[in-house]
């Protein structure tokens, strides 16, 4: 149990010693740092020693020459030279925000990026300041297209962010595969089973041994529709933006061959473009459906990122938790 | 079987009987026959007389004032004065081309319109335009909230659709419920069951028969994901755009109380805003996922809207198939 300030402080020192500077390992040390708050610890300290290994083998830019070049008053490309994900989708939110501050609407695409960790927590900053988003990314291939027998598309996640009128944002930030490679890896990790129809093994048998899901394919969900979701995300946020797609989006875990050259899209607008009352009436919105008849066992109807909140506000006031695997990582890593 | 232009002219003729005008009866006529065309039947013929009973009651206004309002270059409001939903669309992803012709970047906001059939319809027209684009609706409240034992959200379909290089566009146009309403409304009539796992009975038991079902809820892809998926869109479609929502929206078929006030949202954009050669990217994506190993009796790995188009193809070669309640619709509405 590590108290969330020291451990923030570790972790940017160690990102300095890996030659990011400080603004930029203190980025990347508090989305890593968030994603443990909100539970999403797959995304969080688990990385920390995979970022540092691609780092050392330059797949990682320490010292990136981030371009931003403006499209429109609206749109900007962010070139972001092999950056580490978190700074580049911190520069490309900020920038949507901006844009979408000054004509209503902001798109910023990327490319020649990294894994960001959790798209919810860019949406976060964009809600904060009063607009709505989308935002997409991809990943390296998990999910199977539908028909094939080998992985092409990412996890791919969907993202939308809305204010809500008070101070618990709506976040969407779902993944387009049955279930969170991350959450296979660990149980792959922790010698634990996945849920029956989240995978195959590399033979296209349904499996429920994590280290042989990890070796196949992940499913989509609902099919068809997921498997057009995750390809649409493809194009977005890889065919459009100058990044890779079509499954050549690198394993940060397991491919030392090159950068990964991820491609996100974010796109913000505000929430009184064409309606006055907007905060009245997504209240509004989110009190009819929270006052529907429940299933049996339901307390509430919550909506997307409201759990995610109250496990980031209980979190905070408590010390990290710090795996054995994870210890063992950070002493590789101080030293 | 009736031939498709004689079709077509009949329809037109009997809109304009009900009040519309020549220009607006052809949007909705050609709309019409299109569904009919790519075989989705649940969003053709089988909804004319609908249609003309809400014309008749002046819930679907014949002689709307529709009112378009600059928002900015790139952003356009629409109010749609309760016309048929096909003519607010038509008029709204014309405008939202448009905005994205000047500015790299449309947005199309809807209220007061209606059901206006299939949104790839309309994702058609701006991808002959060389567009991307993303359209999303809400509907009357057909699929539970995650948690909840009454329907509220619409089948709320998620569209997307891009150029492809290929005269084959691609057109996700997929609803986030496991099964079409349209599909069960028809499995109702012809007394046919309905798939297990897509709906719960009033009392919320698993049920597959059909009639039950409509009286019940219908399920959400994938649980809480598609929940949220939902849940997004009632937003995008309705909260943002002042059309209704919450489960305000009211079923055309069965609730005549007042017009629906669906909303609409048409995103736009370019190809070439971030890459110079789309075309040729996309391309290659398409063919990098097509090569794939295939599991065992998939001949090809299809891309959304290619089945759609291939079934048009082949349907506009012939005549179109009536069936008994669509003849008894007909003689109903020739009066």
């Amino acid at each position: 149990m590590v108290d969330g300030k020291k451990l923030k402080k570790q972790i940017i020192k160690i990102f300095k010693n890996y030659g990011l500077n400080e603004k930029h390992a203190t980025i990347a040390s508090s989305a890593i740092i968030n994603a443990e708050l909100v539970g999403a610890h797959t995304h969080g300290l688990s990385r920390l020693k995979m970022y540092c290994d691609r780092i050392s083998k330059r797949l990682i830019n320490p010292k990136p020459k981030i371009k931003i070049k403006k499209i429109s008053k609206s749109i900007s490309h962010i070139d972001a030279d092999n950056s580490i994900g978190f700074v580049a989708a911190d520069i490309a939110i900020k920038t949507a925000i901006q844009n979408a501050k000054k004509t209503g609407i902001g798109m910023v695409a990327v490319k020649n990026s990294g894994h960001y960790g959790l798209s919810g927590y860019y949406a976060e900053q964009a809600v904060k300041k009063n607009l709505i988003t989308m935002i997409y990314t991809n990943a390296p291939p998990a999910v199977a297209p539908h028909g094939a027998l080998k992985s092409l598309f990412g996890t791919n996640p969907i993202c939308f962010g809305t204010p809500t009128g008070s101070k618990v944002p709506f976040i969407l930030d779902t993944s387009i595969s049955m279930i969170n490679r991350g959450k296979i890896r660990v149980a792959a990790i922790n010698n634990k089973k996945i849920p029956e129809g989240v995978a195959l093994d590399k033979f296209g048998r349904p499996t429920t041994n994590a280290k042989n899901a990890l070796e196949g394919v992940q499913l989509p969900i609902s099919g068809f529709r997921g498997s057009g979701l995750a390809w649409m995300i493809d194009i977005l946020s890889g065919v459009l933006t100058g990044g890779n797609h079509a499954g050549k989006v690198k394993d940060p875990f397991d491919d030392f061959s090159g950068p990964q050259n991820i491609g996100h899209l974010f796109i913000t607008f505000k929430t009184n473009l064409f309606v006055k009352n907007y905060n009245t009436r997504i209240k509004d919105n989110i009190k009819r459906i929270k006052r529907l008849p429940k299933i049996k066992g339901v307390k509430e109807i919550m909506y997307p990122g409201q759990n995610k909140y109250r496990r980031f506000k209980m979190n905070s006031k408590k010390k990290i938790k710090i795996s054995k695997i994870i210890k063992k990582d950070f002493e590789i890593l101080k030293h």
